[in-house]
């Protein structure tokens, strides 16, 4: 088997391109230029592509080229991510004026501005899925249901109802698990869904990309609560101890520091069982153990 | 040909179905219960159901049964066009409190409630279609690109932008054309391109149909602008004369009453020449015959 080349490297290489086809394809939009405009802005705010970069990794992990279909599913992906960030910073939600230390959608664009660039970033998402010249129509169906679901009601807009209604609260670890899963681990958990779709996963495999994707879901969560404890804006990219003051439920909260490291220790061994398990089936599972070391484990 | 109950008959018999299909699935949706409710609040504020209906009436002259699959997809497109009144009518937007007589999603569920059902249903609206097992891939496939197209920043989102964008400068006849195509056209234009994909429409029929459509969603501006300058609050149940106090661009005001009502007849002379191709084809288009019967004209 050929040496791979670092995590870094690979995502060094693909990051650029996917940004650049992501933002082309938007300015491409017969539209208004304000909502056009509106739209760009939270999209190029950037973020770590996370999301995308999961997809990219196991379609790499399948042999599987990642090619314009690639694209239009991660990017779908990450404009589902961007329009909650929209919403959520909107004065009737969490109010912020700032997100990665940039003046969020509504303070540069207006409050409706805002609401209905999230509302285009929703809605185009399917399109984008949908009009892939490169991916067939059972495999769109399957990622467009999956993703409706796991961004909808039932998925990370609920899981946005259930953090607001728990901020008055004190909830237990097991309430908290479920918001955690429904508001940040549902998308995570369409991204690993996706690579395995596009790479034709067989059963097995598929089962085992969703339960590396919950653990990693899970310990991006724990993690970001730690560090909202023990990291510097620098290192986080954000204000951090702002979830005491706003009383966020956390696991730092619920059950301490050592805790919440224990437990993060844990979510992450499990994600390990799932990547020996994909080795047996003979994929090249190195950056899926890469992608592991994101979470620092200090103590 | 067996005789064909009339449309009120028709639709008195679908329209309760189809609103106890739709709220039954809300009810069943595994997510909080203030956003279920708020979800169901405004979908069963009700209104016409002018676009369902639309899509009913074109299965039925298909001979295509009006089973689950059509349920969902006219489920799906009444959700997008709920979840954009919810939006419209937050306060960073219309800043409406009534909405047919009731009060709005924000004024009932709070704005932060009523942005997010409006995200919930518009995302729903995608799963519903997606998984429909009625319906095929290829038929799911293109309906969901073509509802997310419609939908999305190119067309009813866009509209609704365009329209604010217009309310503080007097926009010539073609811009108001293309702001009214966009922010109420489209969907109903997605009503008669779903209904025949449904119901296996030939390329021919389905122009036919489109055309149609486009002239159908076209004479429902126009009545509804000419309506808010002759029309009594009974009548329309909603208040009247309130384009004009809020510099609302519209035909009245435009072009005057009397060319409004000369412009009516003229778009639904040719949704009448749609027809008669249509029937061209063997179709019996009672209905849509019908349809336009909803258009007086009394000048």
């Amino acid at each position: 088997m050929q040496k791979m080349i670092s995590l870094t490297t690979f995502s060094d290489e693909i990051l650029p391109k996917f940004n650049h086809e992501l933002v082309g394809r938007l300015r491409d939009l017969d539209t208004e230029k304000a909502l056009k405009e509106s739209m760009i802005y939270s999209v190029e705010a950037g973020g770590k592509r996370m999301r995308p970069l999961l997809i990219f990794v196991i379609c790499q992990m399948f042999n599987h080229e990642i090619d314009n279909g690639v694209y239009s599913v991660a990017g779908a992906l990450e404009l589902i991510h961007t329009y909650s960030l929209i919403h959520d910073d909107l004065p009737a939600m969490d109010n912020d004026d700032l997100r990665r230390g940039k003046p969020t959608n509504h303070i540069v664009y207006g409050e409706s501005m805002a609401i209905l660039a999230g509302d285009a970033l929703n809605t185009l998402a399917f399109e984008w899925i949908g009009r892939s010249d490169v991916v067939g129509d059972a495999q769109k169906v399957a990622l467009m249901s999956r993703l409706a679901q796991l961004a909808g009601p039932e998925g990370m807009v609920g899981g946005q109802v259930a953090d607001i209604e728990g901020e008055h609260q004190v909830l237990s670890l097991t309430q908290l698990k479920r918001v955690h899963k429904r508001k940040t681990g549902d998308l995570i958990e369409f991204a690993v869904y996706a690579g395995g779709i596009l790479g034709n996963a067989t059963t097995e495999q598929q089962a085992e990309l969703i339960q590396y994707g919950r653990q990693f879901g899970l310990a991006f969560q724990i993690y970001d609560d730690i560090m909202d404890v023990v990291g510097t804006s620098e290192e986080m990219g954000k204000a951090v101890h702002k979830d005491n003051q706003e009383n966020k439920n956390t696991y730092p909260g619920l059950i301490g520091l050592d805790q919440s490291y224990d437990t993060l220790r844990n979510v992450i061994d499990q994600a390990k069982v799932a990547i020996q398990n994909l080795k047996k089936t003979g994929l090249e599972t190195g950056y899926l153990e890469e992608l592991l070391h994101y979470f620092k484990l200090k103590n």
